[in-house]
């Protein structure tokens, strides 16, 4: 089985997360979804459903709101092909749980460049407003641009999903 | 006639309004300009007013705050270029007026579906920074990135437009 | 020597500086650095110091927060290859030195227009979020993308810089 490792970037309610359920459905394997939302309120458990309403039977779902490189490397050699939606919520856990950004990417980004199989991966734009008041967002804004480079880099296919639309970056 | 749908999606001074106005004066047909804008102050004035600089003198104007989809029902089959400018503005008008956005949207989306004509809609991506703090401001750019999704779905051609510069979505 | 106008554009950490040096250190001519950036305060001191280790030796550095036209004027016609990073910095010191914006952006404009040789020019998309909530936000962000659309114009080529990959807009 060839690998090959496709990254769908977009802005909140860009349609990336549908794009990435339909790529993952028409593969050949079965569809595993790697979910890193934590349902912490009501309007998280609402987006959570949302998004599972859109999925079809096949997908077996885990959870992986912190542990995401040894839930991929888990799955790597399978035959499946694997959903993380998203990095970005990811990575918003890593900086909750007060894990350093620069060692939990590279482990993570090692993990997703030597998946064997068919690995789809889900990340929010946030870079693109003005700059934020605080410190915080301004570090999660420039740990996730940093973090979806060093992504895009190891990946094979990157595509930017605007109101439903792929648009194809590389 | 042919039918002919077309959205103009980009950020805040992109130049979309001027490039979606510009498609609409080398069509054939007398253009019609939808406003969804209201002047409720001085900032919007002047807006509104740079705006109407931009067009040449053989526009015609209709103001449409809310009752967006009757007013685009009424110039069905008229042989007119309808602009719509723009939907972002109509959805903050639909929520500060306390109406339900599923149901507008349908309502909407169906008549610009029925269309009998070309018409040119523009909308505005705001889902593309942090996660805004308050639930209004979170809720407002999901429904837009919904919003955007449906018209994108029905529409003929999708352009982003980025500095002034198109590119092709659809 | 044919004179060439590059505009990269892209939001936080899109990887759009990393980009426009890339391009600089592959031209003909030894590379010239105007910064704009004000090393305020230890945050911005260190941004600063990350963008100059990702440069190579080669490199002259000149600053110029806020008398860019002249800099830029005083390059013309040296064989150089002249990188600005970036114009929405520049545009924020104007903003807080109290310069008028319309003047400024009109100076800068066509001392880009009439430079003599490579000029390749960063700056960031601010207006792809939602509504700011104070004035001076929407008026800088306002200011950004008129900005962004004027040296779109007059540019030779422009690229959208989107997780380090670049994506041509003209």
């Amino acid at each position: 089985m060839t690998s090959h490792r496709l990254l769908c970037l977009g802005g909140a309610r860009s349609g990336k997360s549908r794009y990435a359920q339909q790529r993952a459905e028409v593969g050949e394997g079965a569809p595993v979804f790697i979910a890193t939302a934590q349902p912490f309120d009501d309007e998280m458990h609402a987006r959570i459903a949302r998004h599972r309403a859109d999925r079809d039977g096949r997908w077996h779902c885990i959870e992986a709101p912190l542990d995401l490189a040894p839930a991929i490397d888990a799955l790597s050699g399978q035959g499946k092909i694997v959903l993380v939606d998203c990095l970005t919520l990811w990575l918003s856990n890593l900086l909750l749980a007060g894990k350093p950004f620069e060692a939990e990417a590279t482990i993570l980004t090692q993990a997703v460049a030597r998946f064997d199989g068919t690995i789809i991966l889900v990340a929010n734009e946030v870079g693109w407003g003005i700059v934020p008041d605080n410190a915080l967002a301004r570090k999660f804004r420039d740990d996730a641009g940093r973090l979806n480079q060093h992504m895009a880099s190891i990946c094979d296919e990157v595509m930017l999903v605007v109101a439903g639309l792929p648009l194809r970056l590389k």
